[in-house]
């Protein structure tokens, strides 16, 4: 496991969108089960790009699919934790973007968890990869 | 369908707590399918009754097992909307009590479905009902 | 809870489905959480409109939406369990079907928890109620 | 994106476990959601070592934990495919198992989506690392 990221804080990630955790996410073990922290990834970012008018869920002609995901765990969560993820823009290509996500307990300085996934962007019918939307551009731009 | 219970709206219930809704929520058919208005129900009454401290969830000798859920669902909703669940306390029996919720879209007049479900206590061990705990009691009659 | 339906058994459905249970079903408690079973409902039923060819999830002109749902729980199940879900229609409207479904551990005679759902046909784009398709309703007679 | 793995065939996993879908698994665009996945891979792996008698969910002294995941995806699937899960261990340290896993199409050569997961074993009480215990060691070995 030499190639375990190390813990990042706060500092490392742009900006920050309240989680909550519900009570089916823990599993037999007593803590939030490793798949939902996608589930988390997913939501906070997605949730940020339809506030900025940037994505609508059922409409836009442009998506970003998932091509790539991963999380590093360094610390367990439980419900009813209130949770943060912290969100950074890792790389930005021709038609996909990375992000990075950190999970922080509430307030707490050090990630419980970091993850990343790759959006590449298609058209919806064709499915085929298209050029990242100019207005999504300047704004991924700025969380580099 | 003439057993259909009439829309409720906010005064029906006791108090609130906010509910997120995640990306995955939505189904193919693009809003939250149904299967998680009980994982909304789940975790308002339960995340309500740790704070109270009610409920340790891997400690607690006595714990509530759901016996008996049901929706009503009147208008959907969906990602990324921000909703509300409404929290009474329907019937409270010897070892049961049954509590009364209502998904509302953040500050809405009328519910958007109305689900209940029935925890009886159990020893956390036998797994056998045993009474509702006297201080949990006190405090679920105040919500009838 | 002196409506609480009698538990039933295997000749009290129509046909059967294999349901597998995953790791996260199991919840704090060690078991399937009550969510779980209705995501076990829907799968169970769509799974099998669309082997009939009566539902093509991403393009009927009219799908089934659920309106009302509802589970009793007998007896807990947990991961790693293989589970059968037994399908009967309990009642057949001009727009609307109801299915009444029992889980059952591989093999039982007894159901481990048994619920139903409604399903009201709507035009896929109106979303407004409309007649079940003649198809679909033929089939459906078979189940009651 | 130049580190993304090649698309793995069947030959490249040691043995093969079903997969089955469920209809919420499908998100918004009509796929299955890439979180769901990670639970595939979960459940996939932990039944197996339960069948093997490796694992005892509510009793065994010893557990793994996920410190780490991904998955790469290289094909949609939706619910109601038939999926398969093929397993292989990438890396067997002194406490931690590196698991592949490849999904497939139920009968494809090629993989749809390829992922990983690290368990840690742990003390389940003191949660601190401990070696793999003997008779896991042995069976795990054969997957390499």
């Amino acid at each position: 496991m030499s190639d375990r990221p190390a813990r990042p804080e706060r500092s490392a990630f742009k900006f920050f969108r309240p989680i909550a955790t519900r009570w089916m996410d823990n599993d037999a073990y007593g803590h939030v089960n490793n798949v939902h922290y996608y589930s988390y990834f997913d939501s906070a970012v997605n949730g940020w790009l339809v506030e900025k008018g940037l994505l609508a869920i059922t409409k836009s002609p442009v998506v970003g699919l998932v091509v790539e995901s991963g999380c590093t765990y360094f610390e367990s969560v439980a419900f009813p934790d209130a949770l943060e993820a912290g969100i950074a823009v890792a790389h930005l290509g021709r038609s996909s973007v990375r992000y990075r996500i950190g999970i922080f307990k509430q307030g707490a300085r050090a990630a419980a968890a970091q993850g990343h996934f790759v959006h590449v962007y298609v058209d919806r019918k064709t499915q085929t990869p298209v050029e990242i939307p100019t207005e999504t551009r300047a704004i991924l731009s700025e969380l580099i």
